[in-house]
């Protein structure tokens, strides 16, 4: 395959490597990956991430799997792994049934190559689309709150939300970003802080907990998240901390837009109620992981909740951005997703 | 003075001892406090906090400072030193008011040792019939979400929103207790679960951007939340986070308390526009502190927003649990609690 360079993977001289995004914003550690048993065991412990990465970055290693003579019983086994390997973010699902459409038949190896290159190049264009479409909607001066990180990291791009803020940035608009930490695992402070400092756009990091007052000081005149599933009727799953974004948004009056790929649309999804959330450990809640290893606060036999993820109904979106453009959300109401 | 014990201050054998906040749940240290330079210290650095309980210390150790034969002119200059320790818990004011009425004039030294009896025995008192007027506003089988520390460590005696649900619990009524971890300090992962463990009262531990999700679950019937200052009006200073969970309760339709002593109440303040916000070090945004140390996630150049609390307007208070009642928004709207 040719060489492919995003923020977070790589496939140079034959070779694919992902960078350790449990390390950033520290530590820059590339880890090869020779075998789609690897990339699971990356994907699952979130050193890949973001749901359009994890759906570029499967269908790189079951390419190059191919590439090492596995046959094709050995590449619809590993294409079921890579596929079950996150249950929320439909993006992962989407590229693994484009490159295997039948599980039950033969497998072209040779096919693989081309269409994980066409994956990558594409999850590229689509984040230009969305950068342009969101930027649209930015004024200058404005204060952008975003969760999470939908940034170059999470995608083979510019990223979805990062994407709209740093095209508009790149339009002249004088914009300041907060970026909620977002807990468990950070994404924000690590990963969006990390990117944002590289692009040398104005940022202010917050605990997730302070983003309905940063709402209420008038500081903040749009959201932009990014989204893990997008069900038929608008609902969407995005990391954990979303939906409580998307609630204060409306007590404040404040446009709150995800922006994504069509490949996170899932039109098997009715609604958010039908997107599978992920639970996860309960070390994550009772501390915190990175470059310093893991640390604990809470007491060791603490109960926690966990979910991965959370559902936002689409009665608190303002509009979705899309590749293919803006939904206002009465768009979606009259079922513009289905169209 | 007399022996005087409560969860994390004492006055045993004639000597002032903190228990230090910062190290717990892991570690259980008593600091000795032989100077109001040193509590003044504690103070700042959050090993004594909790807006009930600094008052109550900084009283103990006035007196103390009393008992070592210090002048008029020192007690007065030491007054005025703790009076500034932290500026948004008015507990503290109103406690070195009452051992120091006027700092213009001479201090009788051997007052002050009765004062802070007083003012500790009376912090006590105040807990229990918070618990009490609390306790009745709760179901059996509720569901009750908290944010940070209003418990035995936060004052002399069982606490405020934890006093309420601890009285409810020894009342028989089945009860969990959902926690927020309360970043960037995380009394509530650190110190409510602590609590809660040695209770023995059912809780789960979540992420602050959890809470939106747990409510629109259900599994939410009732919140209580402490207070550092409430104005006349009725609005409130709590924790950095209590109003965004103040949002999300409004829009789940969950009754929300405040619940505090007389003692945090500040008819001098209009409304929450005149309470002053404490702001804070980058360092607490960019990481976390614990009994492990000082650990940083974020970029070390990343700027941030740490304001220590925030206000919530009494628009999103279903009522205000105070040791002498309790009293719905329309009694606070009619002026109660300047009457």
């Amino acid at each position: 395959m040719k060489d492919m360079i995003s923020l977070g993977l790589k496939h140079v001289d034959e070779k694919l490597w992902v960078l350790d995004q449990q390390l950033l914003p520290d530590r820059e550690v590339w880890l090869e990956c020779n075998h789609p048993n690897e990339m699971i065991s990356y994907i699952k412990s979130l050193k890949v991430r973001g749901a359009p990465l994890i759906g570029v970055a499967a269908a790189l290693s079951l390419a190059k799997f191919a590439e090492t003579g596995a046959s094709s019983t050995q590449i619809i086994e590993a294409a079921i792994a890579l596929r079950n390997a996150r249950p929320t973010a439909v993006n992962l699902m989407a590229a693994i049934d484009r490159m295997v459409p039948s599980r039950e038949s033969k497998v072209d190896p040779a096919r693989l190559f081309g269409l994980a290159e066409e994956i990558f190049d594409e999850d590229v264009e689509l984040c230009k689309r969305i950068g342009t479409h969101g930027a649209s909607l930015v004024e200058d001066g404005d204060g952008i709150l975003t969760h999470c990180n939908a940034g170059g990291l999470a995608t083979a791009g510019i990223g979805t939300a990062v994407g709209v803020i740093r095209k508009a940035f790149e339009q002249g608009k004088r914009i300041h970003v907060y970026v909620d930490e977002t807990r468990p695992l950070l994404q924000g402070g690590r990963l969006t802080a990390w990117e944002l400092e590289k692009l040398e756009i104005p940022y202010t990091l917050i605990c997730d907990n302070m983003a309905a007052t940063v709402m209420r000081s008038g500081k903040v005149q749009r959201i932009f998240v990014g989204a893990d599933r997008i069900a038929a009727n608008g609902d969407f799953a995005n990391k954990i901390g979303t939906y409580g974004v998307a609630v204060s948004a409306k007590h404040h009056g404040i446009p709150f837009y995800p922006a994504a790929p069509y490949t996170t649309v899932d039109l098997n999804c009715a609604s958010g109620a039908g997107i599978p959330i992920e639970d996860r450990a309960s070390d994550e809640v009772r501390g915190a992981v990175g470059s310093f290893g893991l640390v604990r606060w809470a007491p060791a036999e603490s109960q926690t909740f966990n979910p991965a993820f959370d559902v936002t109904p689409r009665e608190l979106v303002t509009a979705l951005v899309l590749d293919c453009g803006v939904y206002s959300r009465a768009q979606l109401e009259q079922g513009a997703l289905n169209s």
